[in-house]
């Protein structure tokens, strides 16, 4: 296959107009009409991961059994940190594992989160420091350093995340300052000075519910604009929001909105899902993510980012093809703007990446979720059926 | 492929023991132990797909974007309403596309409600009845005269659901009593008085959430009880279950324990889950289904039940293995005894009729939903890596 100067041709894009798409050195020279009338496949931009795990997987090795003693957040910690201990594969093989799974699927940018901890130390940062070299001309890997255990209740993770960021980790994580750290002040103090001293933006884990939950918001709103962080926070999962009166939501959403705070959500199974069209309505930044994958978490999860924004939508009760493409946008170009992707779309003069799939619009895709036919990178093919076609 | 006298190798059961299976005219003859060490293949019994809509699929139509105007029960009909009339593909032909679709997915046996109405008629029971006729060897189909429209406030339904039931339906379905209806007894008395003279049993959609829902629970478990109708009823949906205090649904629970009720759940995206493990445990039989598939209702769903148990699953919060079991078992052998299968499950003596997976346990197949190498009925092969392999 020749990696420069070809045509894809009669192609329909999301709005469902049809192009050939004329493709030189990897990039998109033209659009133009379509010249014949052969059945048109739908491109899709990349699908863009806006929340992932690659150091918690269990992908590749044989089943291992979920060993949670509980139900809360706290007990999966625990769970989590004795299926660590057992583990004899090492993280940056299951990571690559997934890389290569969800590459197969169209996703080649990613954000992961890489827990660090007293027990971790940097170990999984190096694994996915790794990962990301090693598949660097395939996918974009942005890297949370990422409190799993906490920060106030876990002394010396402070200093830790701070070296992840000097070690290469984009952004600084946090978690439940309240529901985990029981110190929202002292967690939250601690990660915005890092993220100041390093200057670099920050997604935080918020799993508590209801208004201790929406306090939790406020509060990282409020630093936000105060800290001059506004634009580089994202909140991840933000249960709470679809726990309160829509009017409390409301109030939030224009709070988190002022912050420009991104809300990520990957559509959960029980707990409650944030109002993703009236955070919209708002002028909140919504995006889509993977979060776990078979791994000491969760049993579920492939990677997959259309069954992904099929999830989501399906938790959304979103039905009207416009609600589907809405889940679309949100694994693709929303997520792309949360991770400052600039080099993102589909357009002359942009990347020649694309996923192409046989739908006859983004609302079939999302609901069927069809195979892969291939997916571009550079202009390049780098899977096809579902396999990845790497030499 | 002969279809009398062979073995299946070294096959993996539900419970983990391994065993040859040995076959003869399309039944099992033994489950010997394994002779050969190659790699195990799992093998589940028929799915059985609990509530399923034959006649509203648009499966294999061009894609047709969802119309509702809201996102009421009653929103829903009218729309559905509006999309039949404009349909041009007869229901025999996209039901028989999701009968061909869900047999290749190892879905050997199905209760299908079909909509009756004063627009329809028994129309879409006739295709319904072509659509069993025509699949009879492959598939068990059984029929619940739906009133999709209402019985109450639709008149002439009442007369066409016994009219259903002597040309060929095997149940009387029922919808909101309430919501729908308004007339909690008048909707009842009238589907216990058709099932009652034509001797069949009852299946009811109870989407009516919270207290008023739980009370037309209570209502249906009195008059099953007081009608002699234990355990020849069920409720699908009972949203109402997961939406009032635990308490609540363990007094409930108990009550359709006692009348026998079971209780269909595919897993809603948006409504309230019934409390899958409080309802088993106070012994009532709890079963799943796909509901709506690509209609009017829904643009998600494809009928593989392995795909719903992992719905069921996500949404009920199920993440150990036994909870996984649990959901591949509420579309598997709970369905199959809810629908009154005599001849069901994999044992010497039992019929040839299996799905086969590479997985290392259910709880793996649940959570991963392998392709289906092959699918056997009667001995024979019927599907082969997900693709129909008949004649």
């Amino acid at each position: 296959m020749a990696d420069i100067g070809r045509t894809i041709c009669n192609a329909r894009l999301a709005d469902g107009s049809r192009h050939d798409i004329e493709i030189t050195d990897g990039r998109v020279t033209a659009l133009r009409p379509p010249t014949d009338s052969e059945p048109a496949v739908l491109l899709l931009p990349p699908l863009v991961d806006g929340h992932i795990h690659l150091d918690k997987t269990l992908l590749g090795l044989p089943w291992v059994p979920n060993q949670a003693a509980g139900n809360t957040v706290a007990d999966r910690i625990e769970a989590e940190r004795q299926v660590r201990a057992a583990r004899t594969v090492p993280e940056s093989e299951t990571g690559a594992n997934i890389v290569k799974q969800v590459v197969a699927c169209g996703t080649l940018h990613m954000r992961s989160h890489v827990d660090i901890d007293n027990q971790l130390g940097l170990k999984n940062l190096h694994a996915v420091l790794a990962i990301r070299e090693r598949f660097r001309d395939l996918v974009t890997i942005q890297i949370v350093a990422f409190p799993q255990s906490g920060v106030v209740r876990s002394p010396g993770t402070a200093e830790l995340l701070d070296a992840a960021i000097a070690e290469g980790a984009d952004l600084v994580g946090g978690l439940d300052p309240v529901g985990i750290d029981g110190d929202l002040d002292g967690h939250l103090g601690a990660i915005f000075a890092i993220a100041g001293r390093r200057g670099v933006g920050i997604d935080i884990h918020l799993h508590d519910g209801g208004e201790g939950g929406i306090r939790q918001m406020l509060a990282i709103a409020e630093r936000t604009r105060a800290s001059g962080f506004k634009g580089k926070v994202a909140i991840s999962h933000a249960f709470a929001l679809g726990s309160v009166p829509s009017d409390r939501a409301a109030y939030t959403a224009d709070a988190l909105a002022e912050a420009g705070i991104a809300i990520m959500s990957h559509g959960p199974g029980a707990a409650t899902m944030p109002p993703l069209q009236l955070l919209r309505a708002h002028g909140v930044e919504v995006f889509g993510g993977s979060d776990n994958i078979r791994d000491a978490w969760s049993p579920f999860g492939n990677g997959d980012m259309l069954e992904r924004a099929m999830l989501i939508g399906y938790r959304a009760n979103f039905r009207h093809d416009r609600e589907l493409a809405f889940a679309c946008d949100m694994v693709t170009a929303a997520a792309a703007r949360v991770l400052g992707l600039g080099d993102y779309g589909i357009r002359t003069g942009g990347p020649a990446d694309f996923v192409a799939v046989e739908a006859q619009s983004v609302a079939e895709a999302v609901a069927t979720r069809p195979p892969r036919k291939w997916v571009m990178k550079a202009g390049r093919i780098v899977a096809r059926d579902g396999v990845l076609a790497l030499p």
